[in-house]
């Protein structure tokens, strides 16, 4: 079905929810019912509340409406008339007070009984909403108008499909999200979550949490220390001065935090938003040569950006954040290898997390015609995604383009990856820049003895800890792949005559490196199964009097089930094979 | 020799320097020339700069003066009279306003043709400085009066001891903490460097220092994790909200870097100087039985403290630094043991580092004379340090008493340390605190069913990575122990037709997880050698024609020299024995 033809099938429908909602709250008063992405919805002020105990009774009038194959008449008639018609309602009054004088207002009549102000159009008969399904999804408040200082109306949200089995896909496909949103699932496994007296954007990861960036980041310093990078510690803020040169001073102040004031103090600091300033300085340090390029530093490290409070969302839009931040120093000859490595590493991150099929690839430019946001000449941009773009192009990156996208010193190469609900957000982010290095006075003797600007690639490996830990979340419904799992097995002993073998077993699995627990509570072992298979453990192990008088184990898989009797050994070689491979499943 | 002594024989010489100093330098205008701690020194007015170059000539002259027994004579006159004698000196006519006019000045004379204004006392003779040893240090600028508006003048800082060999000892000491000097050697072996445009104490750790950091801390957070800590990742700032539960808003404020002005702004942040109130909130994110305590919480935590520049040293006191901070909960009948195990952790770690001897303990008590910088009250204070103090007296803890040194919450154990300057800080810290349970709300429910507020333990290990990293570099001057070296074996080749061998033996130990470089450059073996040593790499490599056919290695210790030739295993089953013993020389 063509989207618009399914716009009209809601808009319609919005009309039919109106007035079965008139027909059994009487002093309902309509306001506007438009079509949304996944249905419509509908504002009304009525002064009881309409819960979800009142969703069946709706849908069911909705139903009886639709059937009776009530006619969708428009009429047209003066501002005055339609006034008139309106006379108990100040929304409709208001909405026709804005029509321009000399237009008349259209009306469609739902049956003989009831009508509602409305464009259109409108399909003309109920009839065609027969194979139409819908549900109530929820209520919830909304401003006439969105603002404030108006009142707050009830928001009846509606799903909307051409046919049942749309809808189902569509419930089905939302009732996964929500499984899966890692706002909500975690905070229930106790992975993170946030305080009012902290402030939003600010979350605290849990020690389950901590214990999977830790992890993470340990697997990211370690790969990078392979593939050449040298690790640095730079501060988290300095002086304005040094954003002066860089330039975030006059581009990127807004998105600062800053400490002190420019009229009174004699020193204003400002937290970083980006470690590149910091970095160049290790590279200042001492005079360099071509011998010594490429020089790559990286960096674990945290950033701060003040993010409106509209903007902020779970760990994947945050205040405060750690990433894998590196920057490459390199001689023009060295570029494109050099950046194709970046590219790879990155690959290899996002393959190893399982993370790279769920992402793309965004060639981000500026926009020409915003040219203030920028740093930099027209003929410098050009030549800057030139030359990005001939690197792209070499290696086969398959890109989309986004104008204005762009970091304000030079293009970028992000990739892009969408939560459950289909937000696109930037994970990792390749950049080339041939501005700053002149800015900092960065230079490098080339073989002929002339001084040189080095090319500088910035680049991210894994992007940032808090929002990948969020896309794992959510790839994963929590059931971390075991190297990562913060808890990998749990032990379940039948009652406390077990306990010391169950202590041994874990003893001998933690000298192994393993993260063990041992759910010793005098609780049914039914109960503490499904506690940790809630809680997502790759395995349990099952202890009781046979597995001790036999020295072996009941091995229980969160994804398989039951795996019957093993010896430890046995269980030790398969998880350390699958822990040391990083396997995914 | 009595210390009183000494100074009356360092404040003599300071007139035997002055009078010198007048005869080569014909304008010299004398100031003051008092004794300090290890000699004294003399402010000078004079056109021409007193440079390294004139020590000679000064010291000689001084010791004619001396050979020549010469008298030191006091006379009394009047302010008048005085006034006269130094008609030419705006320095001692300003001295001599200042002395009461009812009261007389004092001026000895040295030889019959030389005085200066003195209250004394004085020897009577040089020939009781005949054995007193003394060597010009240094010149430098000192502002008179110290104050930044008046004349820059010139100090002669002089070393006087009673004779050659206390004097000779002592310049030793200087030459040594000099070598050890990590402000000095730390950015001599590119460990960390500051610039001026990111600001004072705000160093930025480059890859060798990152490098030692990074083994320290997952170190650090692996033993804390073995002992039943639990990681945690909170903010690096919050709302001024939580600091006003806390009471760091109102006790801490001075030393806190504010974003935003309570009187504008809807909203205003702090950088965090503690990370209580952070893990805190961790524990407050369900709620606790008996059964759950002691629950013990660790960070790798980054801090802010609002240093004023004056304080600033190095990486010893810094704004930002990164802290191996805890907190512990656990019931009243715990806190004895628990404390104890934070106790048996920290010393764990000074010893491992090699610092354990050079610490020593202080019991930081508040000072009931200055009520106000705490919260609580009297018998709260009373009850905390009784408390504290039985435990160490239970665990024989040596310690002294600091009063006025403890947090403003609570008594704390301090360990402290002295940098090779002789200035004492606190490296580790170990707090009970009985009184933020109760400002948060953090509560637990105890066997019987009431609800109590546990005690807490704040605690660090291994204290500040930036201030450990100093005294390391100081305690082994830059000789860093294999395990946290950050280049563990450099790799000198002979000439380029070894190369190849020498990198199949870079790739043999880097897969063992040595860090290794390979000295490629087209340099004499000497010259590469001893630079290797100067870097202080523990372990050289010196690979030539020999050792190649022979598929041998030639060993050099940074410590002992020459180690002759070896077969790599040999050599690698020593190294691996060394660096996972973490032992140290």
């Amino acid at each position: 079905m063509e989207e618009k033809e399914l716009e009209i099938l809601r808009h319609g429908c919005s009309h039919v929810l109106a007035k079965a909602v008139n027909k059994i709250f009487a002093d309902a008063k309509n306001t506007i019912g438009p079509a949304i992405e996944d249905g419509f919805y509908y504002d009304f002020d009525i002064n009881e509340s309409i819960t979800p105990e009142h969703f069946n009774k709706i849908e069911k009038e909705m139903k009886h409406i639709i059937a009776q194959n009530q006619d969708f008449k428009k009429i047209v008639v003066s501002k005055t008339e339609a006034k008139k018609m309106f006379k108990d309602n100040v929304y409709k009054q208001e909405l026709i007070d804005a029509v321009p004088d000399n237009e008349e207002v259209s009306i469609y009549y739902l049956g003989d009984d009831w009508y509602d102000l409305c464009r259109g159009p409108h399909v003309s008969n109920t009839k065609e909403l027969r194979n139409f399904a819908f549900k109530i999804n929820r209520v919830s408040g909304a401003y006439w108008h969105g603002d404030e200082k108006n009142k707050m109306l009830q928001r009846v949200y509606v799903y909307g499909f051409e046919n049942v089995e749309a809808l189902n896909n569509h419930i089905l496909k939302i009732e996964d999200a929500l499984k899966r949103d890692h706002n909500k699932l975690g905070r229930e496994l106790e992975l993170f979550t946030t305080v009012d007296v902290i402030g939003q954007g600010l979350p605290i990861l849990l020690p389950k949490g901590a214990k999977v960036v830790q992890l993470l980041q340990r697997f990211v310093e370690d790969e990078e220390e392979k593939r050449g990078w040298l690790l640095t510690k730079t501060p988290f803020m300095a002086k304005s001065d040094l954003y002066k040169i860089s330039g975030h001073w006059d581009h990127y102040k807004d998105g600062m935090f800053v400490l002190g004031d420019e009229a009174k103090d004699k020193e204003v600091f400002a937290l970083r938003p980006m470690t590149c300033p910091f970095q160049y300085q290790a590279y200042l340090n001492r005079s360099r040569s071509y011998k010594d390029l490429p020089l790559r530093y990286d960096e674990t490290s945290t950033l701060f950006r003040n993010e409106s409070s509209g903007e902020m969302h779970g760990l994947i839009r945050v205040r405060q954040f750690t990433i894998s931040e590196g920057h490459l120093m390199c001689t023009p000859e060295q570029l494109e290898n050099e950046f194709k490595n970046c590219l790879e590493l990155a690959i290899f991150m996002l393959k190893t997390l399982g993370l790279y099929e769920d992402s793309s690839y965004r060639f981000s430019q500026w926009d020409p015609n915003n040219k203030d946001k920028y740093i930099g000449t027209e003929e410098q941009w050009n030549e800057a995604q030139d030359v990005m773009k001939n690197i792209l192009d070499d290696l086969n990156v398959p890109y989309n383009i986004g104008i204005g996208e762009a970091a304000f010193y030079g293009p970028k190469l992000d990739i892009q990856i969408k939560n459950v609900w289909g937000k696109e957000d930037t994970l990792i982010t390749i950049q080339i820049d041939q501005m700053l290095a002149e800015k900092f006075g960065m230079e490098y003797t080339d073989k002929d003895g002339a001084k040189k600007h080095p090319y500088i690639i910035h680049r991210t490996s894994i992007g940032c800890y808090e929002r990948t830990l969020a896309y794992l979340i959510e790839k994963y419904a929590g059931a971390f792949p075991l190297w990562l799992a913060p808890v990998q097995i749990k032990i379940l002993n039948i009652n406390d005559s077990i306990l010391d073998y169950a202590i041994s077993i874990q003893e001998k699995l933690k000298s192994l490196g393993f993260r063990v627990e041992i759910d010793d509570r005098n609780e049914k072992i039914g109960k503490k199964i499904r506690e940790a298979q809630l809680q997502k453990t790759p395995y349990m192990l099952v202890l009781g009097e046979n597995e001790k008088a036999n020295n072996c184990i009941c091995v229980r898989s969160r994804s398989q089930g039951d795996l019957g009797s093993q010896k430890l050994d046995d269980f030790i070689k398969e998880i350390i094979e699958e822990r040391d491979s990083k396997k995914i499943f």
